[in-house]
């Protein structure tokens, strides 16, 4: 089958407006996120937009019996290429698809379709005082369908983990068409242990097994109160040994991030008004629960960090907290600004190390930077080890390119030597792909082996995962 | 091979003291908790305890050979046939392999062997100021292996989730003697979404596609205090609403139990001392947390109780809330006494329900109870929905077993009829494996294809769990 001919394909099974293929969309489609597909870009033969089980079912009955490549996509914001064709094909994107199917209040769920985005599910659950507590930097644009599919978490993940943790049930449609539910077909359990835990197989799969196309999600009940410490170290590896104490008195916060060194100085120089205290780390510990916890919590806090930062502020304010988190809210805008020709570069952006490992993976990746020339800004999630790296280049320039992507390379080797993972959130899409070895050595052989079983053709997003 | 040739193959594999096939010792590995083994005892070949990765991957080379069943097995509590082999070959007792390997106090993980007891587990966090959340009611006999296995949870999966939340990574003997470690080879990173999540598939897998050797754990800081709310409800549907309105004012209760009628009687019945209220149910909130959390907590559950109950206590004192908790913790014993010469059925014992059809299904389950003419004795996890069941009858009259068969069977059903699960912790094992299909449709086939994949020989744990 041709290109014509998938395309005529498409529009018999689909309305005008659900299948896409002139230049200009098929550019829009080319790229996410990621540094790769800024440098080089892939291509779908058509875009299709289902909005039913049925429209997904008919379009993967005609790739599997053509052995056409299927990519879903949600909203494009990934960092790995993951949403992107590497061999063309089928784009199949969920993003328009964004039903709020059902909430179920007394049994605190929520029915979605893949396209509905983040940030407008948490807006609908808050009359139910309920939330979905992953909580994505790309909240406002990316898609339940895309968190899922790559387990996405963020700044909350401590303490509420990440996406698969509140996913009970998936509606799923496999490469060859047929439809599985995934948690119990008619299920509203939030505990169930029957059958093989197929719901969890299929978060963070990325594609590659099949097309997510409806998700019951748990949700929690709102906390009804938050407050945030601020706390300046003069010495990096006192950020996190309080951490560590922070736990210890039986604390866990709803977030930790970490801003180092290179951190500050590019929220000071982007936005000088902010005006963060010059110091080799600054921790910002946020709490949330009920009041009186979120009062025991965050004077505990403030007397733990007092021990060893030169600097401590507890509030509870909204105008404070909003001032206090501005630093952390603008760091990766800040990042970008830190050379005047430059550009960030979302490669080697996620790594993920032990805690006990955090400050000697900032001050490798410092070194690291150094060595290759490159402006390197660290941040992220201390809490769990997740380090946000973002070094700035100039993209135009074929010998800084050629640099970066041998930093890049070195921090994912140091994400394995520290005894961390290559991708803490953003997943592995085609560009961590090359480290599947390294990280899982003999498990990928199973990885493969269950590709194989679902995916017999290899329609299902070629090219990703390992 | 025959069971002749099979022993000597096991001795020659491993010391004497790890190969057990005297009549004796095969009768205790022929029944586990459940009724299943209790009226048909289902004897293996050969007993081997090995104590080291490479032990297994010897005995699992030689059965994949030779095509021999093996059937994995922790402490034997579980409640399904689960460790007990349907047809022979070797029964791999992992219960006396208990090494907790490292406690890795910055990083807040715990990496065991299959057969640390979950008591133990906790009492030597504790020093650490950690503790693994889930509480199953065996603890003190219950492997980490078998919780891994099953995804045992407990009182505490309300907040705490279960076994699954807390597992990073697993290190698996394959069906044919192959090492892999899933989560990373060498990873300790608490976020890592790189490759297909293996960890979670094995979770709760029943020992149909591996043998779990090692276990990465992650735990939490010890919350630094807990109250008890018990609260008096002359309607049963008041129970729920109630519990709906605790979530509402954004409490998530670390237990959340129920005594229903029949409960509440059986423990008045069993020790009169305890003295409970005569009422339709009787609810009892567990909090944790920091103390100003827990007296906010508390205070908050005791007044929204109040609306509908017709006595609520509220206590912090430990020899207080001990006396509260007696009522819940002898039900199971209580249970078992409310005939004479009866013998409580540990089957249709774990269904899942949600929380907004608790009720009916306390009322269907009694109903069904009379209309078997079997007592019925139910208690559980309201806050998930998760129910338990006790059927009383006289083990050895024929008529009455078959009676009690029927029961459990209309008990599976009625689950998936109110849109929940047959287990929402036991598992499956051998004794729900026929509901697999009404639960779980066509993904059975997935199910089926994964452990095809991994097992095609099928020795691991044959006739379980689909």
């Amino acid at each position: 089958m041709d290109r014509k001919q998938l395309r005529e394909a498409m529009l018999a099974l689909l309305e005008k407006d659900q299948v896409l293929y002139e230049d200009l969309d098929l550019m829009y489609y080319s790229y996410d996120s990621s540094f790769l597909t800024k440098t080089e870009r892939l291509y779908p033969d058509v875009v299709v937009l289902p909005r039913s089980t049925e429209q997904v079912q008919a379009i993967m009955r005609l790739a599997y019996e053509h052995g056409i490549p299927v990519t879903p996509r949600g909203a494009g914001t990934g960092e790995t290429g993951g949403g992107v064709a590497l061999h063309g094909g089928i784009v199949m994107d969920l993003a328009s698809w964004d039903d709020i199917v059902e909430v179920d209040v007394p049994n605190m769920q929520v029915v979605v379709r893949p396209g509905v985005v983040h940030a407008d599910l948490n807006d609908h659950l808050a009359q139910y005082n309920l939330f979905f507590p992953p909580d994505p930097g790309s909240s406002k644009m990316c898609t339940i369908g895309g968190m899922v599919a790559n387990n996405a978490s963020g700044l909350r993940a401590v303490k509420y983990g990440c996406t698969e943790q509140y996913v009970l049930g998936l509606e799923v449609v496999l490469p060859d068409g047929e439809v599985i539910v995934t948690g119990g077909v008619r299920s509203k359990a939030i505990k169930n242990v029957s059958g093989l835990n197929l719901t969890k197989l299929f978060v963070g799969s990325e594609g590659v097994l099949g097309v997510i196309t409806r998700i019951r999600l748990r949700c929690w009940p709102r906390p009804k109160a938050r407050g945030i410490v601020m706390a300046v170290f003069p010495a990096l590896d006192d950020a996190p040994a309080t951490v560590l104490e922070v736990y210890q008195a039986g604390i866990l916060p709803s977030g930790i991030e970490i801003l180092d060194q290179s951190a500050i100085r590019a929220v000071n120089q982007f936005k000088p008004e902010i005006a963060l205290p010059e110091a080799e780390a600054i921790l910002l510990f946020e709490v949330d629960g009920n009041p009186a916890s979120v009062d025991w919590e965050g004077t505990t806090i403030r007397e733990i960090a007092s021990r060893r930062a030169s600097q401590v502020e507890w509030a509870t304010d909204p105008a404070r907290m909003a001032a206090l988190w501005e630093g952390r809210s603008v760091t990766a805008t800040a990042a970008a600004r830190v050379r005047a020709d430059g550009s960030r570069v979302f490669a080697g952006e996620d790594i993920s190390v032990p805690l006990s490992r955090v400050a000697e993976t900032l001050r490798r990746i410092r070194e690291l930077g150094q060595q290759y020339g490159i402006p390197v800004v660290n941040y992220g999630h201390i809490g769990d080890g997740n380090v946000h790296t973002a070094p700035v280049i100039d993209p135009e320039d074929p010998a800084e390119v050629e640099q970066v992507n041998r930093l890049v390379h070195d921090i994912h080797l140091l994400a394995v030597e520290l005894e961390g993972s290559t991708t803490g959130e953003h997943g592995v899409g085609a560009v961590r792909r090359p480290y599947a070895e390294l990280e899982h050595g003999g498990a990928v052989k199973v990885m493969q082996a269950i590709k194989q079983a679902l995916d017999p053709r290899g329609i299902m997003n070629p090219g990703k995962l390992f």
